[in-house]
């Protein structure tokens, strides 16, 4: 129960349920988790040209031949990842920093794969490089730093669209979001 | 309090509790808000030329000489103008289209302000019209008709960014936002 306690979301209570739930469930359905648990430790690891997570040497979006190579979307961690590909309309690769500059919390640049990006913008044929790190201030300062990594290099560097929020509502927006809607406006 | 009870908000037991407070304040509050109350029917119309709220013939902003009067902000309600108004960026004037097209709720683009707006595109020196009604399929659906009454006036048309919400997160975010994100993205 200790064990259980000591992941995100799970406070005692719910340990405690988690526990007897185990307690009478099969062998089957225990030995199957701590095994499935045991595999997140030794069959996953980071993809060794962009630090998503992979079972081989690279991941299954590296290793997509149908995947256009040449555009390479940045973000602050898989689970951004994972949320960009529910949309199902990229077709580019990706680059994970595995985090964002936070010199609060003692998170540098160096911290992060902004050079193995440099590297792999220097040595491959990439055309595009998207920015998609959140839209909040270390986000941006993380952007910002990537930006530069890559200045001299003479790829093109984007970054995702800021404003309005798909079904949001103008009246109840931010001063923060409305600003950036007027300002970024664009022709019909 | 049965017509205090009307008012958007105010339940029956908020009605009670406005109605004793007025019981024992003072004549002087009571018949303020009284005045105040009769003022809003009496004193408070439609500008002539943009639909907001006004006071005299044109609204404060229209009749404001330092507005770019060449810029026109298309908004559904004076809510919105009010919320984009708060970010102080913008320096242009606006059109209140008195709400959006909803053909379930019976609005078709004829209930709106939309013709007076192709009147003044039409007659005035105007240079852009942006649209920003709210993103979601009303909000695009009259926006549609809006950019259709303009054409052949050949004036600039643009619409609010769409994208990510300042401050927002990937992670968090819908599909319909990445998307819009991934779509608009822009060079840096």
């Amino acid at each position: 129960m200790t064990a259980l306690g000591k992941l995100p979301g799970i406070g005692p209570r719910s340990a405690e349920r988690v526990a007897f739930h185990l307690l009478k469930a099969g062998d089957d359905e225990a030995f199957a988790l701590a095994e499935a648990i045991r595999d997140v430790k030794t069959k996953l690891r980071p993809c060794t040209r962009c630090f998503n997570i992979a079972e081989d040497e690279l991941c299954e979006i590296c290793a997509d031949a149908r995947r256009e190579q040449g555009t390479i979307c940045v973000v602050e961690q898989p689970k951004d990842l994972l949320a960009l590909e529910s949309t199902g309309v990229y077709r580019g690769v990706y680059h994970v920093l595995m985090g964002h500059v936070a010199p609060l919390e003692g998170v540098d640049p160096d911290d992060l794969t902004i050079a193995a990006l440099a590297a792999r913008v220097k040595a491959g044929e990439i055309a595009e490089v998207i920015l998609a790190t959140n839209p909040d201030v270390n986000g941006d300062a993380t952007a910002l730093y990537v930006a530069r990594a890559l200045e001299g290099t003479g790829v093109r560097v984007t970054r995702l669209a800021r404003g309005l929020p798909a079904g949001g509502q103008i009246e109840y927006s931010s001063k923060s979001i409305l600003t950036d809607a007027i300002q970024e406006r664009r022709g019909l």
